[in-house]
């Protein structure tokens, strides 16, 4: 299981097809190979060596798929760099795992010496953005240029192929090792679940960085199909590109479908090519899906849950569950079924199967899951258990296989003893009519440990009390789940790379100078 | 990757489904997985070790299917019989395997005793039929009732899941060793390729010996379909089964397909279940394919080319190439694209490519390929270079990248120092109005080496001469591509078990006392 074997069997399967189009770029499959191989020979003479780890601080490009395919032909192992994070946070996962280059582009250039500043390891610096090379960093094109395509350096298998840092939502960064046989067989999967037909045509819309769009860049090239990207996620950027290159997939978080779908100027492009919408880091509600399957009435929706650690796909929702009638209705708000990769079982904390219906940890097995964590025996040992990888996640199976998320294990919250998982709250609260967007967490409580505390955002023009919503969460949900206060808030939430909810940063002004107790 | 999984996770994502459909005789998934589980159990109580060889020789039906899991599950490996052998044979590939455990049906009992007596290993019968147990038999119902269900022996990724002995078309009987992997990978790929739907309803009507419906056994157990079974193909059966039962998907060879649609009751069955067939062994005939659409407007058709040592799709034909007009015609010929697990290289003498459209040996290297040939290292040497397997097919690829079947590398015919594709002329020969089939050999000539002999059935009621059908080839190929010699024959072409016509028996009797110069 070798990832550079792809795309040479793209290349042969659709060798008039377009591997990648950019702005004005745009290359066949040949030509990408080639540039590819000549990646992976000018990253060795800048001293790659096999399993050394090189990094990218860029937004998306066709440049970022080379990257990924060149380094691996090279022999080395991919770490995207979070675009969220800061320069001491980019130079932790330098320092992290050892990296000596980095290639940037003109978006994130200027970090580069605040990462420096922090950085032991880190030498070389390769620009693969637009416009003047800043000093002291090598030219991308002119040392691809000055190389020769090389032979595949043939790493595969168990071998280490990518390094994805991940802080996501709680603690300290990990790095999550993947090898070439858990992204191959799962990018293998994911080209059938995500309905991607031969010769797909995928839109970077998501940040490459990222490993929900990484998952379904190796789908579409198992697809033998084209790589489109913009360089970051904008309503108006997304909608010309597609109206433009016409993509049959792609991914994205709820919030992105939203903001596309509720665009002004909608109506105005033709958007009748995307024939699939893949969609993650959260459930979609039923209004918003019903509003997205009416403006978009050729396209299916696909929700994908899973984490890095699992390269990441553990379940999907189908299209035919995205509805809200009939027989398949009732699944929209689970994360959908097993893939055909991957074992699921909830189990509670003494690792035993817990009946249909109840809430515990998700944990999964297969092909799928990471080595471990780079340098961290002790978390992989608490995160890989007799290759079981727990999640965090805390959910439940309905009778017919659908899993359920009820909560990060993390911010579940543990009330006078009882659990409560705010997801569920959550859904009570947003049923209110004025209510746009609700997070739930747990603050510090002297009798009951932990109260249950609603964060809320109201939709534009609308009101609503305190009282009001508590009384409306009464008549859905347990009183011991309901909201003991309200927080009306004005600005967005908080959210991680992924679309996230960042819960520990809505935690963290409640809890300063208190322990929270968590397994 | 480990293939037992796949029957716990089907078990899970479709608890109300049924795993099998067999005569009077039906069971859901979780059923299967219990009945597996207690299989492995008693065959472990049998003897069966980790990685011992457990035979089966049989007729298929849902035993069939619990055999293949059982025996995984309990540990063991899979070496399923070929049915067309004669008691020497299958005696030598259990003796070569040194198999102490074979299951039987009512179909084979009766040959078991001339089994037995030629084989030095074999210990234990177990009675999988349907009727009275055999003496000497263990009844196989008896043994798994007395078992409890035992938990999985986990035999995964590159340890060995089945032997498959491959005489084929060509030598001595070799047991092909595919492991957990290769067997997982590809059939994971298949669910996609074959157009499985997730819950799909197979019918196995081809044998299910035979590795390329086990193939789709594993692709529809990915699916969490259903399985449907018929003791063997006739077209009566077939047509029964697929009203009664309503299967999605079948697996069937163009001469089955011939049987099907040309059965003088075919309109009065309801075949409109039936959105994919399958097809293999040989490519399917223009006119054959235009009866086809048109009896069966809503089915699909997908060719597969592989063999054993591929575990074994390496080529797929997808169904928009299964046209007569347009944009995507003129591939029907072809053996199609490769899978995306697969990358595919014609290759000449010394292994070098050789330019598109040129004829060269046939490669294929990806994580489907087998571990070698059991107790057979020169052969697996010879078989499997650097990781490619060597199909022993001559090939070429055109221009966008589809795989055309030239010959058997053996069944080449070298005449005059030029080398003659049998495919080649018997295309030209079949395009003959009077023509029904057509084989065509490499017969002893003096001067030249080989000539080139065709073998012909005519249609019904047709006549033909053999100068007739030799001017009617010079006006299509070459003159050295021509038949210099027609034999007409009005007995069925000798088959294997596949369906390919067994053309080294066609060969035999003009070889007599003389060494055919073959690399």
């Amino acid at each position: 299981m070798q990832l550079t074997s792809v795309i040479r069997r793209a290349a042969q399967v659709n060798p008039k097809g377009m591997a990648t189009v950019y702005k004005g770029r745009q290359q066949t499959w040949h030509e990408f190979v080639e540039r590819v191989a000549k990646l992976g020979g000018a990253l060795q003479k800048l001293g790659m060596k096999n399993g050394d780890r090189v990094a990218m601080l860029a937004l998306n490009s066709d440049r970022y798929l080379e990257y990924f395919f060149g380094v691996l032909w090279g022999g080395g192992v991919i770490v995207p760099m979070n675009l969220r994070w800061s320069a001491a946070e980019n130079a932790y996962s330098i320092n992290d795992s050892g990296i000596e280059i980095m290639l940037v582009d003109e978006n994130f250039a200027a970090m580069v010496p605040a990462i420096q500043e922090n950085s032991e390891c880190l030498k070389t610096l390769v620009f693969a953005g637009e416009g003047e090379i800043p000093p002291g960093m090598e030219d991308y094109e002119k040392i691809l240029g000055a190389s020769k395509p090389i032979g595949d350096a043939n790493r595969s298998g168990e071998e280490l192929a990518g390094i994805y840092y991940t802080g996501g939502t709680t603690g300290f960064p990990k790095g999550v090792m993947l090898s070439h046989r858990s992204l191959y067989v799962s990018n293998l999967s994911s080209c059938r679940e995500f309905c991607m037909p031969d010769g797909a045509r995928y839109l970077h819309a998501a940040p490459m960085f990222h490993l929900a769009d990484g998952a379904a860049s190796l789908a579409v090239t198992f697809a033998g199909g084209t790589h489109i990207m913009i360089p970051s996620f904008t309503p108006e950027g997304a909608l010309e590109a597609i109206q433009e290159h016409k993509p049959t997939n792609v991914l994205l978080v709820p919030t992105m479908i939203q903001m596309l779908i509720q665009h002004p100027d909608f109506e105005k492009y033709d958007t009748s090519s995307l024939t699939t919408i893949m969609y993650g880091a959260s459930a979609i509600s039923e209004a918003m899906l019903v509003e997205a399957m009416t403006k978009l009435p050729h396209t299916k929706f696909v929700q994908a849950y899973g984490q890095t650690e699992l390269s990441p796909v553990a379940t999907i929702l189908p299209p035919e569950y995205h509805v809200t009638e009939g027989p398949n209705a009732g699944k929209l708000r689970s994360a959908g079924k097993a893939v055909g990769t991957c074992e699921l079982k909830i189990v509670d904390e003494d690792g035993n199967d817990v009946p249909t219906g109840t809430v515990g940890h998700v944990t999964v097995k297969g092909p799928i899951t990471m080595l471990g964590y780079w340098n961290k025996p002790e978390q992989t040992a608490e995160a890989l258990q007799d290759g079981w990888v727990y999640t965090g996640d805390g959910g439940y199976l309905d009778e017919d296989g659908f899993l359920f998320i009820a909560d990060r294990m993390k911010d579940m919250i543990v009330s006078g003893g009882e659990n409560v998982y705010s997801a569920e709250v959550e859904q009570a609260v947003t049923k209110h009519p004025a209510v746009a967007e609700c997070a739930t967490i747990g603050i510090p409580h002297e009798k009951w440990g932990e109260s249950v505390h609603s964060i809320v955002i109201l939709k534009p023009g609308e009101t609503a009390t305190e009282e009001g919503i508590i009384k409306h969460c009464h008549d859905l949900i347990a009183g011991y789940k309901c909201p003991r206060s309200i927080e009306f808030r004005t600005e967005p939430m908080p959210l991680s790379a992924a679309g996230k909810v960042l819960k520990k940063d809505l935690r963290a002004p409640y809890w300063v100078g208190k322990e929270r107790n968590v397994n």
